[in-house]
């Protein structure tokens, strides 16, 4: 009988459970660990979805996917202009309010988001203080809805009534036009959640100010390629979501000939006002965002997302050539969050805003890799921004050839968030956003990574599953 | 007689010359290489030089180095305002000129900055035209001085007389104030070697209009911080030298709500000059480590480098409390360089201006890390910018605490460029610049990586080195 031989050296490649890894590790010995999970964590319906959508029905969906990546990729968002969103806006009837994320009652909404809406009702002259309109909005005499199905899209808990002034951008390749609110800068304001007199003053201001002055500045320079701006902003760390003030700047700059030579009479409280908002773009390039997919939406049978909103209640996607149901899951709390002093979790309201529909089209968290502000908000460390445009690879089936990150050597950012690859890994889009207050009033507490709810991205693909064994392929 | 084993596996480390250590590689073994040069180029003056300064004098040397350091890392130069060169700058009587570089003789200067004195002098009403101011020159009836001995930097070819408008800059900790000239953007424009009367007739503007404008702009700022807009420049991609588009812009919208309500007559064309040009930071900064090396440079016995200096023909450097003589050497070629069409090293001019005060400060070379577009003049990976802020690091004395580099985790820049590192290891400053045409003043032909000739700080070393033996240590 021979001795048993030992190896005096171990090398391991571990599947699964990372405290294997980590424990061989410690010993000293090299391991490597492969992040798998269970598929579609284990939901019996879902991976046998999945497991149609990746096998017989893959090539049908990947031809979509490539046509709906394709225009993700190469429509050219132009900012037309600025004008009253009653004006341009279809179906904003008078009454009307627009709010962020999916559709959803008075008795629901979050506390935020209610006293944006109660601020933006006095800012339209409908109530002579919000406690009027807090009541017109429990007697139901306030039509919400919600701003993405009018092709518009909204920050935070903005909300909107017909006689703000949006951002216009449109794709002429697609023949599609959309619209944003123009940003409310910092502070204590409205699309932060705060209802006071101050916050109603600076919508008036927006309207009144600051709205005519960008239409006759944008007016001036004519059509502005918002992706081209948003691409060198980029190379200047900006992940042209939760940080935007190298486009901002860069926007600025391409305005300035028009801004010092305006007439608009406040013009003076105008440039303050833009001189000290960093956040600017933000609302410009979401509105590039919303019209690009809402081109690449018309495309039938695709597994790519093309909406993903939140109002703080609720969570919402939808699919490509499926405008209803929206696919709805809880909104989840903001993780990997840095909180303002004496503020955290429980002082913190649910993850809100339209703005996630920049992640849809390889901004924010795609392009977290090269910005140093999001590093600040992981720890401090580029690798910890560069973890988030990875885990966006994992999960999207294209990159993009405008977005480009110099960390990487110019690779392309992740584009093209696929359900299927959502559900198989478990790995939700990381969307780069701001924390409000839970109830106070107060406005932002903080800024964070927050990660989308898996279960709207299952339901959307059992659904889809469903949607292409009902009609076959011819 | 046993015999001898060879080994079967062969791991190399080899010091100086690459190619033994690539034909290890080559053969697939693996092989570090350690860059080692014969220190001083194994020149016996400068090694007995280098031997006492590292050796029995390195303790005086160190003392001062770190004072010398610490004001390059503690000062904070503040943009005060624009003024008139004339009425500011000591020393600048009727017709001086000043120029960048260490002093030279007209005869002796290059083409284009011959061309851009001419068009100065032109510009000055001194001379109705070019071939006039050529016949002064030649005349000696223009006194030419050397920029930085009236503590003023100008960048590439610049060349002022007394009514060109200049920014002010101090240094409050140091009680030092140094100028530079506005920057005359892109084109063809006197600073790139042109005297076209388009050239002329921008000094002209610069004088009649933006200067005004920015002097009523900065007024009603107040002081501006200029190194920490430079900060927050590098964490958008700037090497603020090369690049200095985001500092630009931020400075911009700092300056907008000014400019907006300026009552200068001509603020439409002021706004259309600054929105295009990238550059308008490049002086400002310029003039603060001006102030800055100004009050490191008073400091005895260092052997840290306060000026450098680049006129086309010659490169001089000069070390602290030694104002003259400059230690020179013949101007190089810029290496490393990305050129116009048509262009290259044969219509190229040596390495010329002010601007290398800059990487004295850890700005440029020593930013280049995090610099997608310095990157990009060395072939587009990040890995070769990062070489230069690297090789930055081995020639520098001490670190930056507030120019800090996203892509090294916030590591501070090299700063303090000692010449005993520098002759030891063969390696000079490597700086980020233009390059000029060298005869027919057709302006820029290109930018790329400078390296300072290593002539200029081994005499440095050795006046050093003879210095402290005459003056022994109390």
């Amino acid at each position: 009988m021979s001795a048993i031989e030992l190896p005096d050296r171990v090398e391991v490649v571990n599947i699964g459970l990372e405290r294997f890894e980590t424990a061989v590790r410690d010993q000293g010995a090299p391991a490597v660990g492969v992040d798998w999970r269970i598929p579609a964590g284990g939901d019996l319906d879902a991976v046998a979805a999945l497991a149609r959508l990746l096998g017989p029905a893959a090539d049908r969906v990947d031809a979509a996917n490539a046509e709906v990546i394709s225009r993700l990729d190469r429509g050219v968002p132009m900012l037309l202009g600025v004008d009253t969103a009653g004006s341009v806006i279809s179906g904003m009837d008078e009454g009307t309010i627009l709010h962020c994320g999916p559709r959803i009652a008075w008795a629901d909404m979050c506390d935020p988001l209610r006293r944006s809406v109660r601020a933006a009702v006095v800012a339209e002259d409908w109530a002579p203080h919000t406690e009027a309109a807090d009541r017109m909005a429990q007697a139901g005499e306030i039509r919400l809805e919600p701003a993405n199905e009018h092709c518009t899209v909204v920050p935070m808990a903005t909300a909107i009534g017909p006689t703000a002034p949006v951002y216009v951008v449109s794709v002429d390749a697609g023949g599609t036009t959309a619209y944003s609110s123009l940003n409310q800068g910092s502070g204590a304001v409205a699309w932060f959640g705060v209802d006071s007199d101050a916050a109603i003053e600076r919508l008036r201001f927006l309207r009144d100010a600051l709205g005519p002055a960008l239409a006759q500045a944008l007016d001036g320079t004519g059509p502005i390629d918002v992706f081209s701006l948003a691409a060198q902003g980029i190379t200047m760390g900006d992940d042209v979501h939760m940080r935007v003030q190298a486009t901002t700047n860069l926007l600025l700059r391409d305005l300035l000939p028009q801004l010092v030579r305006s007439n608009v009479a406040s013009i003076g409280e105008v440039a303050d006002f833009l001189s000290t908002n960093h956040l600017m773009f933000l609302n410009i390039v979401m509105a590039g965002a919303r019209a690009l997919v809402e081109w690449a939406g018309q495309v039938p049978d695709s597994s790519i997302v093309t909406t993903m909103a939140r109002n703080g209640t609720t969570y919402g996607i939808r699919l490509p050539g499926r405008p209803e149901p929206w696919f709805i899951a809880e909104a989840p709390p903001v993780q990997d969050a840095l909180y303002y002093p004496d503020q955290g979790p429980d002082t913190s309201a649910g993850d809100i805003g339209d703005s996630a529909v920049l992640e849809l089209v390889g901004l924010g968290g795609p392009a977290a890799a090269n910005s140093p502000a999001v590093a600040g908000f992981l720890g401090g460390r580029m690798a910890d921004a560069m973890a988030v445009t990875k885990a966006m690879g994992r999960i999207c089936a294209g990159t993009s050839s405008r977005f480009r990150l110099p960390v990487l050597d110019n690779a392309g950012t992740p584009l093209g968030v696929d359900v299927r690859r959502v559900v198989e890994t478990s790995i939700t889009p990381a969307v780069n956003t701001g924390i409000l207050h839970i109830s106070d009033g107060s406005g932002q507490v903080g800024a964070g990574v927050a990660r989308a709810p898996v279960e709207c991205f299952m339901q959307a693909l059992i659904d889809l599953d469903q949607r292409l064994s009902v009609r076959p392929n011819v």
